[in-house]
């Protein structure tokens, strides 16, 4: 039998804390029992609520915190009067100790990004970490990163990023070699950034075998799902992705409205209701739900603020799931194998002179 | 009477060139009498179809040209073999010598811009061009820019590109004080990138009569409609553009597929008919086809190479209604009142050191 999975939760994050940390892992635990938690937060507010569910209770450890980082605490302050002692910090350090697998938190973004770098931090031949969305297509699904973690990127980080991506599709899709390509505008070579392009020189010349670069996409690419990676950094990576949540939505409130004009269009509906709600559920922000830390010492999933339990539990499952499919090692073995190339490649150049 | 208004055409840009041109420019001729056609193109294509439209031919001078620009040039290649005699250039330099008020093309935006840039020069103070894309939104339409015309921008140009944006929305919305927004992550004032802090400073502190600055604005903020004009460098503006068409796209596809898949929801769809064909024409992405140049002397516009003449005809008519509405003189008023201003303030700071 595979071993139990663990996972540590901060209880206390997200907009609605322990009421959909708790009912979201009960969830979880229903589709994936051999799961252990290790909870972290308030004994007051998480024991009577762990109390409505006995089966996670007996599958959980409740570590008590007193203190709870804020949803809108800036970075620095969140670093400086929650470091050791909140329930976001010492769910990072059951990972950092080996106690847990991985973390999830629906807590502030930037609080978590700095704790994690701080309590992780990055790996070996990593400079800056990135946060992995997984972005719904017409084909299925691609990871995009960087979605906000860091503004700007040389083209050794896209590299960088192009291998944690790579890492991620295999233990997500059970990809052998999933496509790469980089977030640019123009696919022609002589088009966009200078740092994009020297980074898609490179991975063309590398010729990784845990990945298989594709070349540049532009912003219309990533809703077709033309390649299974979405390279780039986060500023424009955070904003196609709150774009594409926006236009969405936008597109969601036409529908309703125009679905409301007429009693012949409402009838239409109703009659169509089925097709509505599979639409629904397709465009489901709760089933995509959970950014994956990259390129630190450990997997942190960072679930939505706002989202409900249904919501919570699929970030749950996706830590699950990166555990099981073993994502920091794949990602520990196709660095090495990277710059075991580059020193490989050096290496050669060198004798060649000689 | 007002003015006739004399709009130049490219009648060889685009995907299918004339027979797009022609037909497109007789639809807004329609709608649009008092319009004046300088049609540049090849004789033997652009004669036999004008022949069909008696009351374009009856409003339009045709020059002939030999050379049409190819819509994969690349800008270097299009100046280099299409400066001074194609169709794309003498629509441009009409507009230069005062015979046309606006060109329309729908040639490749990287050879038009190049040529644009080339012919007319930006404007005084104004260093660098950019594209203005209208964008619908919930609230109706906004202007985004740059959505492409140069990668990165510094502090002074976002506040270039804000008066350039300004100047247009006050042209297309009539507006008298338009709300601009500059695109960053996260709308707290610490984040995001150092240009869009201080862009967002300066603007704040120049309290300009002829733009209410309403701060930060994200991806999501341009479906909502949040502010009139959204600001940002050329990069993340084309990625956000091509991510929503990408994101509408998809959305369109899921809801054919589901509404195909059961006879119940078929007749749903046919009762609803006239609700899904009100949110395709929300949705028609013909309606807001034309991106504008800014920042040059005169105005061009960039009609999508993929359109029809339907389209064509609204990048026409944008054309049209920027000339009506004096978008140049509003730009230059603008831009003659920022520096005034900057300009009065450095003056009494060193008053006050006397």
């Amino acid at each position: 039998m595979a071993e139990t999975i663990k996972i540590s939760l901060d209880a206390m994050g997200g907009d609605r804390g322990a009421e959909v940390v708790i009912p979201g892992a009960a969830l979880a635990l229903n589709r994936r029992p051999d799961t252990h938690f290790l909870i972290y937060g308030n004994e007051a507010t998480v024991l009577p609520l762990l109390d409505r569910y006995p089966a996670l209770k007996a599958a959980s450890t409740v570590h008590h915190c007193d203190i709870a980082v804020a949803m809108d605490a800036k970075p620095s302050q969140a670093l400086r009067q929650g470091r050791w002692r909140s329930s976001m910090w010492r769910s990072l350090e059951a990972v950092k100790s080996g106690e847990a697998d991985v973390a999830v938190s629906a807590g502030n973004t930037g609080a978590l990004m700095a704790m994690s770098k701080f309590c992780l931090r990055t790996m070996a031949n990593i400079e800056r970490p990135a946060i992995a969305a997984i972005w719904p297509t017409l084909r299925g699904e691609s990871i995009v990163l960087d979605v906000g973690a860091t503004i700007g990127a040389d083209a050794q980080q896209l590299i960088d990023f192009s291998i944690l991506g790579g890492a991620m599709a295999r233990a997500l899709f059970g990809i052998e070699r999933p496509t790469v390509g980089l977030l640019n505008i123009g696919v022609e070579e002589v088009k966009g950034l200078e740092e994009v392009r020297t980074a898609g020189k490179l991975l063309r010349e590398a010729g990784l075998p845990s990945l298989d670069y594709a070349g540049f996409v532009e912003g219309d690419d990533l809703g077709k799902g033309t390649v299974d990676v979405v390279v780039t950094e986060g500023f424009a990576g955070n904003i196609a992705l709150k774009t594409a949540e926006g236009t969405a939505k936008q597109i969601g409130s036409y529908l309703r409205s125009s679905m409301n004009r007429t009693w012949l269009a409402r009838l239409g509906y109703l009659l169509a209701k089925s097709a509505f709600d599979r639409l629904r559920e397709k465009m489901d922000p709760r089933k995509a739900n959970g950014g994956v830390f990259l390129g630190l010492n450990g997997i942190v999933i960072k679930s939505h603020g706002g989202t409900d339990a249904e919501g919570f539990a699929a970030a749950v499952e996706l830590a699950y799931g990166m555990t099981r499919n073993n994502l920091l090692n794949k990602i520990a073995q196709d660095l090495v194998h990277y710059h075991r190339g580059r020193f490989a490649s050096v290496h050669g150049g060198t004798e060649g002179v000689k």
